[in-house]
């Protein structure tokens, strides 16, 4: 188990090595291991070694040293990625820069209502750090207990939060950044307003490590709600939810922080697979909405909006049913039936999945086409949607017919994959709402996106890292 | 009056010409005059040409003639800016291109929450269409009568809707981009999450022309509010309008929709010199707040709002003396006191400006600081400090003292500015918060940068400008 790759020279791994010493230069492949496959295990890569530097200095030397002899790198946090963006590819020439030990939080600013975190900070460690501090760090999503800041800010992640408070980009003031050279791009900054020059911050948010490694960033927090309502609707359709979202905006604005639309089937799952789930209403409906509401102000303003939204929902005709969380720990549980959708999908067999976004307008009209162009794939296939609808973006998922075959609905992957996202596309929607392109769909990205949006962004690519030498293969 | 300038072949110029026909082609320098200054006639240029196109059609055809003829473009929306950014320069070799004719409201999309829009809409007409949709669109400052889109995402523009709603970047999803080469770059879309590559839109937004040309956006539209509440306090000091700052965030949140500090120089600036003003409170004081409450839910929500933070405020000390509009004109009598500050300052004499922005908390720190830079500078000059103090962005402005003279005190304009910048950047701050580098600050952010920001903006322009027609001269 202590082969060292090939591909790797010897005397170049020592040089590496001796950048962060040896008992962070892993070489032997048992430790290795963990970081050459992802949870789900659908990217394996090879290395001779994984770096795991404790300083900027020392990603800033790693970087020299890789310009100085042209080896690839590929930056990695919690490792949480679901588009393979942080696995090396299989050639063994690549070297895994893990961020983790860079795990510092700098500074939390509560006038400024700023944080500044080295990128190892995983994310519930800060929002917790931001709740002790009275403050709320809104980004939220199921891997938050292992996931990093630099790889949420490199995947410019979503999660349920965005609908009030935006995603990673928007959450974030200013990077620090070490470009392939070696060079720091110190950006660290807390300010809401700076019109001086290009925003190239907004370029290293969301490239996928391949223009540079964050090392560091300034993100906002927010007042931490003094209240804070969930509740779960019964709804007869898709229309029916847009109804309510139109109606929630208007009624509670800013303070609606949450829109979970839920189909009946990842529902029924859930039931049906998730171990210790509570059905959250006693009837069935064809379509669900998870809806939370936060005031500034109290838990009986929360309790008060809340209550008038779904009683104008009900008067209206657009909800069928709906239950308000009688206490803390049952919104919690509603909050866990949504998290668990995913898992529970499983047991139904093999599936092929999709992280599209379309207007939120068009959230109906997609769900009827795409529900089409599924059934022309795979006749029997079954539909398994949710998704952050107020943000217009669906983890449309589909699970095997009932009888069907694993390995033959498999075979499928890239027609389906192609059905749905064409129905995406006629809505001028994106095929990657919050997961980013990693090596999943650099392919189909390449060969679908305008010509002119891939030149440009081949441009940036070559005017940030001309020798090719950051994240080799992902996104480009 | 219709001397074509020397620099520009005239068969050159007659080939522009015949893309937009006649009509749209200035030739005669009476009609051009208005295009080659603006309006506080700090920067004058020389052309023989401004074209007003009609279609993106007509500006791609531009781009390709001015890339065929290596041909500098100098595209101008409303010509509001103050950095010069939309001014061509004395050499005569420079093309305006004028984008107000691209001046149609592509779309309102109540559902979705989006508007889109041709760069040439005036930003009152699209503020009037949304309000008609029964939507807010936030964008507001003072040049909103003739500003135009294109301007407004071309500069970043801030303004009084940045604290709840984001400025001019935050506010649009999608654009539509005439490149250099005369290509399209079509990424005019609705969607609210999109993580397929680099983030392209917002190089081009606050690039103020100098990457290509914003014919077409897709902008955000929020509910509107359905009460507004607008208040001015007198306080101490810099230290109290943050603690109230902090006091408003924490109760009303979200529902906070401006908060601008006053000093007392502008204030008096303004109650001598401006016309049909109303003194807002009846004592005087060191400093002033002017703040505003929105709420979704009703007018008396707001009040009740606003009444809760002026009281806690008035209880602990924090406000010294507080008065709450009691009608929708007394509201907009408390605005037009803001807006017209910077009117009431001309009569005091020649004034040196800046429009700098820090950390909120640094506010205090830096009004302390800067008061002691500038008399270093100026003995006797009068800081004319305000701005959007939740955004840390201060209008800081010095006017001569009393019995100076206004040429002597101009002649000290970059030692001034280089005074209060040095503070500026003490605190990690910005020298350009939200009006741009264009003509006016361009040698100091090239000099005063770190110089790897600039090497990487100067690659960016590179690769999409490599033959530097767009807008040449400003920020680089």
């Amino acid at each position: 188990m202590n082969d060292i790759s090939p591909d790797l020279d010897p005397a170049v791994v020592a040089r590496f090595a001796a950048i962060v010493g040896d008992k962070y230069a892993l070489r032997d492949q048992q430790d290795i291991a963990p970081y050459l496959t992802e949870r789900r295990g659908l990217w394996h890569g090879r290395t001779a070694l994984v770096l795991r530097p404790g300083t900027v200095e020392e990603v800033s030397r790693i970087m020299r040293l890789a310009t100085e002899t042209g080896t690839p790198i590929v930056p990695q946090s919690g490792n949480t990625g679901l588009v393979g963006a942080q696995v090396p590819d299989a050639s063994g020439r690549e070297i895994v820069l893990s961020l983790s030990r860079l795990n510092r939080i700098r500074e939390i600013d509560t006038l400024s209502n700023t944080v500044t975190v080295e990128t190892g900070v995983i994310l519930q460690t800060l929002q917790e750090a931001a709740d002790a501090a009275d403050r709320l760090f809104p980004l939220s999503l199921a891997a938050q207990g292992s996931c990093q800041i630099g790889g949420n800010l490199s995947s410019n992640a979503g999660g349920t939060g965005v609908l009030a408070y935006g995603n990673a980009r928007e959450l974030c003031l200013g990077v620090e950044v070490v470009l392939p050279t070696g060079e720091v791009f110190d950006d660290l900054r807390k300010l809401k307003k700076d019109n001086t020059g290009y925003d190239l911050k907004n370029l290293f948010v969301g490239a996928e490590g391949t223009l540079g490694i964050i090392t560091a960033a300034v993100l906002k927090l927010f007042p931490k709600p003094k209240g804070r309502e969930v509740a779960f609707a019964g709804l007869s359709s898709p229309q029916a939810a847009l109804s309510l979202f139109s109606l929630a905006m208007d009624r509670a604005g800013a303070a609606l922080t949450a829109f979970e639309l839920i189909g009946q089937r990842p529902y029924d799952f859930t039931l049906a697979h998730a171990q210790g789930v509570v059905r959250p209403l006693a009837g069935d409906w064809p379509w669900y909405v998870l809806m939370q509401i936060s005031s500034g102000r109290s838990a009986d303003d929360a309790r008060a909006l809340i209550e008038e939204v779904l009683e104008a929902g009900l008067e209206q005709g657009i909800v069928g049913d709906a239950v308000i969380a009688a206490s803390m720990a049952q919104g919690d549980a509603f909050w866990n039936f949504r998290e668990v959708l995913p898992e529970a999908q499983k047991p139904e067999g093999a599936s092929i999945k999709h992280d599209i976004s379309v207007p939120v307008a068009s959230i109906p009209p997609f769900i009827e086409k795409a529900a089409g162009a599924v059934q022309s794939v795979s006749p029997g296939a079954r539909v398994v949607c949710f998704g952050h609808m107020g943000d217009g973006n669906l983890h449309y998922n589909i699970s095997r017919p009932v009888d069907g075959d694993d390995e033959a609905f498999l075979g499928l992957y890239h027609v389906m994959n192609k059905a749905v996202h064409d129905v995406v596309r006629s809505f001028h929607g994106s095929i990657s709402a919050e997961h980013g392109i990693g090596q999943l769909k650099r392919d189909e990205l390449i060969a679908t996106a305008p010509p002119m949006t891939i030149e440009l962004m081949r441009r940036v690519k070559a005017a940030f890292d001309p020798a090719g030498i950051m994240n080799p293969g992902k996104v480009f």
